[in-house]
């Protein structure tokens, strides 16, 4: 490929929005691990999961089988409000690094919630509404999914109870503020709204939260308030289907310009972006249409993939999820104090954590000074203020880049640019300060964590 | 007009943007008047700008004659890194108000800066850059026009001194993190780097700043510094020919899609938004060629157009800036502490004022409180959080619909959406609270803005 004819900016047309989400299970030769209970060991069934979540959402986190599920007209009504998302054309970027790469990235980041959540989370919300519930709760940390369902549930006319980790409602109270003008209830957490709230208050007066106890909080309200479930932004498979939407667009612009990556890089917290952007490119794959690099990149300070075990663990520091067969550093794992953004789940999508353990994919770590070190310079070129997790994603693309650069191989990498910082400047003061510190955890750090991962004979 | 066979958000093609910026003083029969010496009173000549201003930008500053002036190409490959901003089909907002008014906005908030500021810094910038400048200077208040300003600096590789208002300064970080980010040099004002500032350092003690004291400073350090400009994101006439560039897009995307609309409303505070968006109807307008009725909204508590006076003021409180024939509230008004968000200048562009003057727009002022109702609305059924400029034009927006619901008139309405509100988070949290207050100046507060105004005899 010599010269790129396409736009700046690709957007779809949109007619040109997919109108399925793809389902990436469908196409996998080993599934994912079933969730399971951790007093049975057995596989989680419809009836279990029935008191947490919507029973729409359960059917969807089971079906390993139905390639492609129709997104129903009141979520696509509301997807066209801030989709189809762009495909850019990193221009500038390419120039500022004098590489042969072609560069692209797939921006989630032009709506109000900021990220690519809001595309879980109206998914999430619709179905809750159609099964005639009054409301949902959640937990957020920063508060990125909380934002989104907060947008989603204020649409469908859904209460959302969002417990925010109060260290976070207390310090960053301009995201709780958006999710307040959304009509969400936000409460600090944890709180003496709840038994586990009320009794994690007792035992460590002051404590300032975590986003295990949040969780806690939330899958207790849900499951005690008639007409209330709980929902989750990542990590599940249901999650890894509405956010399919990304891939699928992504090879939708693809296509329409006769661009063919050869690298398609994404940032990995729980995984709802990297399992989302290369959704359709896995497909492919796995299918044996398509080859590509798929690259997941995690911080050095939460190295899940890269340095993290393949086991069933619990889901949530408070024990009060499932368990889940993934990547993890161990549910007591907590990532140091010095890392800035999100990214800091101790386990890892289990369709993810399958792929890599297939070999379907690579994985590395970056760190934190490196990973803003390009989101400056990645927003001096580009024009937009990339969110930490994103900036991941972007120093990888360079590194690529640059390596192309020395063999003058012209490759095309896309990577997916997940929302903006604009909630971050906290973190980008301190790197422009230079007061912004790395960190990667010892192995006994990690000895740790693994030691909460239960023994289960598996 | 039955129904809207329209995009929910309509982009255009790349090569679909306006190759020229439209300069609406050549169309008008009366001029506006010209820019005088507060000294001489005589209207400033080129030489007497060149200390300040870069050359190009005064000669366009003085063209009242040329009707298109092309962009150059630099710029313009800039804008298409943000460029075309959408407008969108208000769905969803209509259905909320059960109007049959059709409703349009030109969303402006798509990029970093998150204002339509940047349409002119980066056209400012590239002068600065052409003319073989080292660096500009300018002052900003809550930050959005500095944001803008850092952003084209960077870009070019052009030094960028600002002087925040030193309240903001401290207050907001999060904008001052931005500028850092683009390598700007953010210092409080008063600062003890200048004169100026020094001077008022001492004779107000631990003053935090006015915008009138951050202009003065910005301007005794371009005149002072080899290789150096002072650049403005407001009232002047240049910033309205390259924020045409809104109007002109926005009357492309209606012709498209053969939307004639009736009402088009914009935010004013010193015109640059308002300026842009009418450019092209205005034009229309001005020549005879159809007829639109175009509102401009301003705050109750800086009622500029409505309760001010057609006379020569000067554009600063520091009394630095040449004067200029607008409508003011004198250059000693202070809007209200209470009031949030921008649109807090005591004059308006010159070229508005005329066109206000010769009774070719209307003028509204609205409340504070009912302004954020409106944004808190908007903001649920269209998913984008607005910025308080902005909801000024949502409210009258709003208003206009309803208007049509009694009616059943089929309006179609066009607003603009000037930028995001996500760096507006202590006013949202006031007016979440319930603590947000209105204020309307008496006739008595207006008295003392007015006595500020010079009496030139003119």
């Amino acid at each position: 490929m010599s010269k790129m004819d396409v736009p700046y900016k690709i957007y779809l047309e949109e007619q040109e929005i997919p109108t399925s989400w793809y389902n990436v299970r469908s196409d996998m030769k080993n599934k994912p691990a079933p969730l399971i209970h951790p007093g049975t060991l057995q596989p989680l069934k419809f009836e279990d999961m029935q008191p947490i979540f919507c029973d729409e959402l359960i059917r969807q986190e089971l079906d390993n089988e139905t390639q492609f599920i129709p997104i129903p007209d009141e979520v696509m009504n509301f997807y066209k409000m801030y989709r189809p998302s762009p495909l850019v054309h990193a221009v500038f970027l390419e120039k500022a690094l004098d590489t042969p790469a072609h560069i692209f990235y797939k921006f989630e980041g032009n709506n109000t919630s900021g990220s690519h959540k809001l595309n879980s989370a109206i998914a999430q919300a619709y179905y809750a509404k159609k099964q005639g519930l009054k409301g949902v709760t959640t937990e957020t940390g920063a508060g990125q999914w909380g934002t989104a369902l907060s947008m989603a549930c204020s649409y469908f006319g859904l209460d959302c109870k969002v417990f925010m980790v109060k260290v976070s409602y207390e310090q960053k109270p301009f995201r709780r503020e958006v999710m307040r003008t959304y009509g969400a209830n936000v409460t600090p957490s944890p709180s003496m709204d709840t038994e586990i709230g009320k009794k994690i208050n007792a035992e460590h007066p002051g404590t300032t939260g975590s986003l295990g106890c949040a969780i806690s909080e939330a899958v207790e309200v849900a499951t005690s308030t008639p007409g209330y479930r709980y929902e989750l932004g990542s990590v599940l498979n249901q999650v890894l289907l509405h956010q399919s939407i990304i891939g699928l667009e992504t090879k939708a612009a693809c296509d329409k310009y006769g661009i063919k990556p050869d690298i398609i890089i994404g940032c990995a917290g729980g995984g709802s972006n990297l399992g989302g952007l290369i959704s359709s490119f896995m497909g492919e794959k796995l299918r044996g249409e398509a080859d590509y690099r798929i690259v997941a990149v995690e911080p050095a300070s939460c190295p899940s993939f890269t340095r993290g075990k393949y086991v069933y663990d619990f889901c949530d520091t408070g024990k009060v999820c499932p368990m889940a067969k993934m990547y993890t550093l161990g549910h007591d794992f907590i990532p140091s104090a010095n890392h800035a953004g999100g990214l800091r789940y101790h386990g890892m999508s289990p369709v993810l954590s399958q792929l890599y353990a297939d070999g379907l994919m690579e994985a590395v770590s970056v760190e934190q000074t490196s990973v803003f070190k390009a989101a400056e310079q990645f927003a001096r070129v580009e024009g937009i203020l990339p969110a930490p997790e994103s900036s991941h994603a972007i120093r990888v693309a360079i590194d690529e880049a640059l390596k192309c650069k020395e063999t003058g191989e012209e490759k095309v990498i896309i990577f997916g640019l997940t929302g903006t910082g604009y909630f971050d400047l906290k973190a980008y003061e301190a790197y422009n300060n230079g007061t912004m510190t790395d960190y990667i955890p010892t192995d006994e750090d990690l000895a740790k964590g693994f030691a909460s991962i239960p023994d289960l004979g598996l």
